[in-house]
Parts: C-alpha cells; structure tokens; sequence
C-alpha cells in the first residue's frame, strides 16, 4: 500500500458487472439459504462445497479454434502455464468431483451446493457476472424416480419460500420428445439440432412469430442483428408450433397431464417412432410418481414448450416457473418466469471416465428468486440496529465501554459511538443504524447512579407529530432515566416493545 | 459437452492447492461461522458481501516493474482489456467500497464480512491458494476504544467456540514502540523497517538466534535459500531481542499489563522520543478500556513481541493465539499459535480518496481456526444420514415414492433409494448414508397393510454381538413390522432414540 503516494491515486469504483450486497438484502438472502438448505437436506442430499476455481479442461468449455478459452468464462494461467477457470455452475465441477472420488462415494451418490458462479458475459440489468445457484443432483441414477424427485424438490422448495400453490408451476417435458419429432424430419446434424432447440427456448420472450422466424430462415432483431435460422420446411415449423401453443398455460383449457400426454401420443402427424415413444413413455412414468405422491398438475405439468437451452441434456428436462405477474419494461403485465430448471445430464462424467454414469439434477437462481419474493411481499423488514452508547464526556471512554460490554453480555446488540463528534451527530448516527435506542450519561445522571435511555423509535414518532421545537423541548417525549443496574432489563424491555 | 466425443478424456483431478469439502466438515464450519456471526453482530457490525473479482488497482497490489500484476494474486484482463483480481483478502474490497460510498455510509461505518480470499502463491500442507476470513472492520474511527473492542470481539469469538479461558490469549502491541526505536536507531528507509518487523514477526517461529541473524547479517535456512538482514548494530539487536524475550509467555513470571508498560517506559536504554511514547500511551489507554470492561491480562495482554508482517499498520496490532499444545511436525509439543490478528491502519481509504480515514479490525483464518477446533474435542459428531426406503420390487416404486414423500411432509430427511441395485447393495447404501434406519416392504407386507423398519444402529450393534450367521437369522434383531399408518410415529421415535 506503500505505493500510494507515488502512483496516481486508483479510482475506487466496483468492477463493471459486479455487486455489493449489504446488509438487508444480505439477510434476506440468508434466511433463503436456510429454508432451501432445510427442504433440500429433508430430502437426503449431503453438503459438497468444491472450490471456486478448477483446471479449464475439467470444466469442458473450449472453443475449438483457439488456444485460449473462451469468452464465456474468465481464465487464466498459473505459473506451471496450466489453465483454470472459474466455475461458470455447479454441474461441471460435480462432474469432476464424482470423476476423481467415483470409488468412494456411496452410489447413487446425492449432493447439494451452493455458491456463486461466474460467467465472463456482457453485463446488462439484472444481468450480472456473479450470481449464485442452488443445486440439488443424483448422480448413478437411471430411474425416472430420480427426475421425478427433482421437480418434487423444486416445488416443496418454492413452497417452503412462500411462494402459494397456484403461483407456481414446474413444467416438466421430454428431451426424446423433440429427438425423435427431428429424427423424423431427417435432422441428424446436432449444430441444428441445437439452433432448433434455441429457438423453441425462446418462445416465451419473442412469441410463436418469433419462433417461427427462427426455426425458419432466420431473425433479425431491434438492433439489426440477425439470427440464422433452422431453415425448417412449413410442415415442419407448424408440427413444432403446435406442440408450443397446445401446452400454453395461458389457453382457457388446463389440460390433465394424462391428457397431454394422449394429445401428444396422438396429434403429431408423423409416425411414432421408437425414440418418441421413449419419451413419452418417460413422461408417462414420471406423471405417475408425482400424481401418487399428492403433486396434482397445476404444480407438476408436463409442457412439450420446455426444452432448456443446454445442449448436453439427454431426457427429462423441468423448469420451474412463477406464474403471478409483474410489469414488464414495457408496463405491460408479464408472467415473471423462471426461477430454476435442470434435468438429466447422462453423459458428464463419461467425458472424464468414458464410463457413462446417468445423472440427474436441479438448479435454482438465488438472486433471481429472491427478486421475485420481495415482489410478492416476502421482503425483509428492516432490522433493529444496535443500541448505540453515546459519548458525552472523553474522559469516562473506559466506564461507557464497560456500559456497552455489559449490554452485549447479555445478548443485546450494542455499540459504544466510536466517532470524535458531538452530541448531535452521535444521534443521527443512532438513528441511520436504525438504532432503537440511544444511552445517555452526563455528569449530572453519573452522580446519580441512572442512565438516560432515549427510545428512538418512539421518540421518531413523536417527532413527527409535535411541530413546535419549543413544545418539544419542554417534553422530551420519550425518554427516561434508569438506575445504572436496571440498563439491561430496561433496553431489553424496549426493544421487546418495538419488536412485537 | 459433446467435443467429448472428439477430444482426448481431460483428467478428472481438482486444481493444485484447492480442496473440496464435503458434509461432515461443512455442517461443522457452518456451525462454527453461525457462532462468529452472532458475536459480530452483538457487537454492532452490520453485514456487507463484496465480490470476489475487483479491478487489479482497486486491490492495490503491483509489482512495480511489471506489466503483469505479481505472482501472489489470480489477475486476468477482460474484454475491454481492463486487468482483474480475485481478492487476497477482504480488507482491500472494503477500503474500495469505503471510498467508493463515503458520501452515503454512516461514520464511523462498521462492517463485518466472511468469504473465501485467493493467493496464487506455492501450495503447501495446510497451505491453501482458496481460505475463508471473517474480519470486523470499524472504519473513521480514531479512538483507541475501536481498538480495545477488536480484542474484546476477538476474546468473545473464541470464548464462543469453546475455546475455554487460558487456552487462549489475544496480544497486543502498538507499531509507535518499535517505529520509535527505529528512529533513535537512525533507521529511515521504509525497506529496512520493513525487515526489522519481519524478522521480529519470525519469532515464534526461528526464536532468538534466528531472529539475532536476521536482525544482523541474515540467515541461511536448511534448504540453502539466504535471507539478507537488517544490518543493526550489536547493541541494536541486543535492544530488541530484550524487548521479545521479556515479553515470552513462557516466562515463569506473568506481568500484568501495568508491568508491562512500566517496565517498556524504563528498560530501554534510549531516550525515550515522541513516537515511541505515543505507542506506550496508545496501550495505556487501551490497558485500561480492556481492564475496566472486565477483560483480565491473561486474556487481553501487551506483548511488546508482536508485530504483524503486513507494512500497512499504523498503531495497535493484535494476534489471538490459542495457547495449548498440540504435536508439532517433529513430535514435540508447540503452542497451536495464531488464528487470527489485525490491527489498525489509517491510510487504506486514503489511496483512493487522498483523505486520511482511521480505520481498525480484526480478521479469523476461519479454516486453522476449525483444525484448532477439531483438535480440543469441538469436533463435530457425524450426522444421522436420511431414512432410507428400500425398493423391492420395481413396479412400486410410485407407493415407496409416496412413502418417502409422507416421511419429508413430516420434517424427517428420507429418500428412496434410486439406484438399481438388489437388496443387499441397498443395505449397504443405507449403512454407508448413515441412516438410522431402513424401510422395507415386501408383498408379503403390502397385504398386510404393514412396512418392516430395520434399525440400523441398533442393528450393527447387535451384529458386532451375534458371531454365527444361523443365530442371526432366527433372531434378526432390531427390525419390526409396523401398520403403515404408524410410519412416520414409529420413524420419529426411533430417530429420537439415536439422537440421545
């Protein structure tokens, strides 16, 4: 730090994309981890941190023509020239966790974890380069049990957050759905396959025209930027947007997931082929789980809309999705969308062992939940402050130090005025940490053995209806003298008081 | 994903220098940082989370000759060409968002933060590139009393992690002393003060010859590398090799902090100069805020030996060492030493803003602090794992789902078990989930409208008990058939039973 006086001064500024978090949001954000940690650690999943940091190759995400990695995520070298990344999720180190440890763990092998991830992305609104996710995985599971879990897990966790049955739906689909709807087409090209899959995923933000575009020709947005299409043939595009708008939330019929189902076994015009009915039968078998186990289908819904936009998904995929609405940018009323998704990942672990070990999973995006549940009145209140000592007199430090221990010992929240300046301003200082009290002592109450304890709250309020300073010099609402040896049952009666 | 395919298997293995941490370790690291928060914020300090990426000239840390910021921190530069950070630890993000939000903060601003730092320097054992600190900070506070509250916060820290009175000690010292010794011995230049303090900080470790050398002519340690030294004076190293053996907690005599001080103002042989007496009244006055708050000597003690490696102190210094023995690397008995220390630097925020802001704290190594923990018997117990239901026969796996369901709808952690493995591998993976028992039901059950609860603890203990197999087959202890509205009652006794 000694370079300060001769380099030029830095200017202190946060890196662009990031956030500081104070400290409500900050307990908001806790009283969140907690409830997901309680629902997630019911259903039998153990805690896993791995680090923030892993070998680039073992996260798997390369652009094949550069010796660089990409943008997508920050690298850099260590000083054996090794590349490392910062995780950009959790899944990928999960994957190279199982990898390493595969002979030791029990298996199926469930863990939970969170933390934040890192994505090297232009950051807009809302759109940060630090978020942290949520995830609860079952790795060495085949069974449709496993997937079904998972949107069961999602929709007990929304719940445990507050969020009421009706606000919410974990819209389930099929990735084999999709596969063998392309295999009949004839696409076998997965570069396609996946402009296909993008453009079904956008269906909720640019509309059936949108996705029609996309899996056509092509689309060009506002700004002139234009997206390649599918280049789908009619026939083709109108299969697709019929699965779309059949399973829109929004239509006047809320079809059973039975019916969904049979709608989907019968409708395509295609012949049935074998990867299809794999889904389907997929679908089946995890409708059944989740009817039996109480989940009726405005909670549980299977929606051929879902696709997720994650290439390496082999058959389930779920998204969970809060239904109330919000106002767009445009003022206009939106469904706030999603808040979480995952699904079953076969492949992640085969990539270090060439073993396939099947896997399963979901992810919820903290951040975003939690701007969704101050949105529906599950903000955190302002908390109570510390009791803030005041200093009146220099000399008696030591004796107002004591003060404040004595508070603390006794589980109060408490703070001597660390400050050098006078009495008016050690009171707004009270007041901006939302203290609710302030304690007094001159030279006048330490002969007398008291204390004067200052209800700020009270005394706010007070404030607030007596307009004469006079008037309010003469009364002095709300404060009070106390022997020194009642401070403690004194405060803590007060703060009683303005928590009720 | 799919280059898995195309490109040659990357290894599964986690980066040089990180770990993973699993349950067990987690649930008692989560409890430790429960216990450190809530004295934090008894004490008044309010949450703040920065984020773990800054630009490079925010954290302040160059090497001066160099395009490329050093080797002790991960920097790497984003897209538009900007270099950036992970934190090496939380003060520097704090002076960044101190300078950054003057205007708005409450002053003094008092902030308690915990997260993981990142050095890029050499791994060792117990040496990690990825650690967790949980610092207080009292920033625009010049009083000495913010001072004398870090070491009473540190005191309180441990005393809330078990760690008993006299196993532990929190010393202090003022950096004035020996920047006012330093001065009566000429000694200008900011690099030589710098080795005189880290050799004094070596103490512990090299005791008094290895400080003697470094003090003087320098030092050759075992593996050949040359440390080059101070160059004082014989007299000079006899002046502060007084002042540390004087102060060495294994001396027979304990002086109180009076002494202490009593015996610093005489014994030097110098005269005593403006700096050196300022540091004798700054522990003075901090002497007695931590006498008369009710903090003994033997917890709160100056300690003229300690100074901290770090240059950026400017006043009090403190270290809390925990004071029992444990097995150093050669066998022999070590005091466990520090978990922690701070101290009070006045010219952090200045670097952006050019305005001097005194600012004071204290920072845990929240990980040496745990192995401390684990070693004085606070060591975790391993958890109960979930309730584990059995599946034996696939085509019910929907009615065992619900049986899971009914268990977690009544708070116990449960799950099915969801690989496709036989009976005795799902015994195995209950016994190796912990779980306190298993649920099984059969046909034969079913019928009946009954499931079999298998304790499992009960049971291994009975097994250890029972040498022939035929004698445990007829016996089969600890396993008894319920009515399966009687589940989740039955359940919560038996897990009450084990969590005596």
């Amino acid at each position: 730090m000694s370079q300060g006086n001769t380099t030029p001064r830095p200017q202190a500024r946060i890196a662009k994309g990031f956030r500081d978090i104070e400290a409500a949001e900050l307990s908001g954000l806790n009283e969140m981890l907690a409830k997901i940690r309680g629902v997630y650690e019911r259903y039998g999943f153990e805690a896993l941190e791995t680090p923030a940091i892993e070998y680039t190759d073992a996260l798997g995400k390369f652009l094949p023509d550069q010796d660089r990695p990409n943008a997508g995520v920050f690298s850099f070298q260590d000083e054996d020239e090794q590349w490392m990344s910062l995780r950009y999720d959790l899944t990928a180190p999960l994957a190279r966790y199982v990898a390493q440890n595969y002979q030791t763990l029990p298996k199926p092998f469930r863990r939970y974890a969170f933390g934040n991830v890192y994505r090297n992305e232009k950051p807009g609104p809302g759109r940060f380069r630090q978020f942290m996710q949520f995830d609860a995985d079952t790795v060495g599971a085949d069974s449709v049990a496993a997937d079904a879990e998972m949107c069961m897990l999602a929709a007990d966790t929304l719940e445990a957050l507050g969020v009421k049955r009706g606000d919410y739906v974990i819209k389930v689909n099929n990735r084999k759905i999709l596969d063998g709807i392309m295999e009949t087409f004839g696409i076998a090209d997965a570069g396609r396959r996946l402009t296909v899959l993008r453009a079904i995923d956008k269906y909720d933000r640019l509309g059936v025209d949108g996705v029609r575009a996309l899996l056509g020709q092509g689309r060009e947005d506002e700004s002139g930027d234009r997206t390649p299409g599918a280049r789908l043939s009619s026939d083709q595009i109108d299969e697709i947007i019929s699965l779309l708008t059949k399973a829109d939330v929004s239509d006047l019929v809320s079809p059973s997931n039975d019916e969904t189902i049979e709608w989907l076994a019968k409708s395509t015009r295609l012949t049935i082929n074998g990867t299809f009915a794999e889904g389907l039968d997929g679908l089946r078998q995890l409708a059944k789980l989740t009817d039996t186990a109480g989940y009726e289908n405005n909670r549980i819904k299977i929606d051929p809309s879902v696709v997720r936009g994650l290439e390496y998904y082999t058959g389930p995929v779920f998204e969970a999705e809060l239904t109330f609405e919000v106002k767009g940018d445009d003022g206009k009323p939106v469904r706030f969308g999603s808040v979480g998704g995952g699904g079953r990942y076969d492949d992640l672990v085969a990539r270090f062992t060439g073993e396939r070990v099947p896997a399963t999973g979901f992810s919820i995006g903290v951040s975003r939940l939690q701007a969704a549940l101050s949105l529906i009145g599950a903000k955190p209140q302002t908390a109570l402050g510390p009791v803030v000592v005041l200093v009146m007199d220099k000399a008696e430090i030591a004796s107002y130090q004591k003060m404040t221990q004595t508070l603390r010992n006794a589980g109060i929240r408490a703070e001597m005025y660390l400050g050098s300046s006078g009495m008016k301003a050690q009171m707004k200082y009270a007041d901006k940490r939302n203290a609710p009290c302030a304690i007094i002592q001159g030279s006048d109450e330490r002969a007398k053995g008291e204390v004067t304890i200052k209800d700020l709250i009270e005394g706010a309020k007070a404030a607030a209806a007596i307009k004469d300073n006079k008037e309010w010099k003469a009364a002095r609402p709300a404060q009070f003298a106390v022997a020194e040896a009642n401070l403690v049952d004194e405060v803590k009666k007060l703060i009683a008081r303005h928590q009720d």
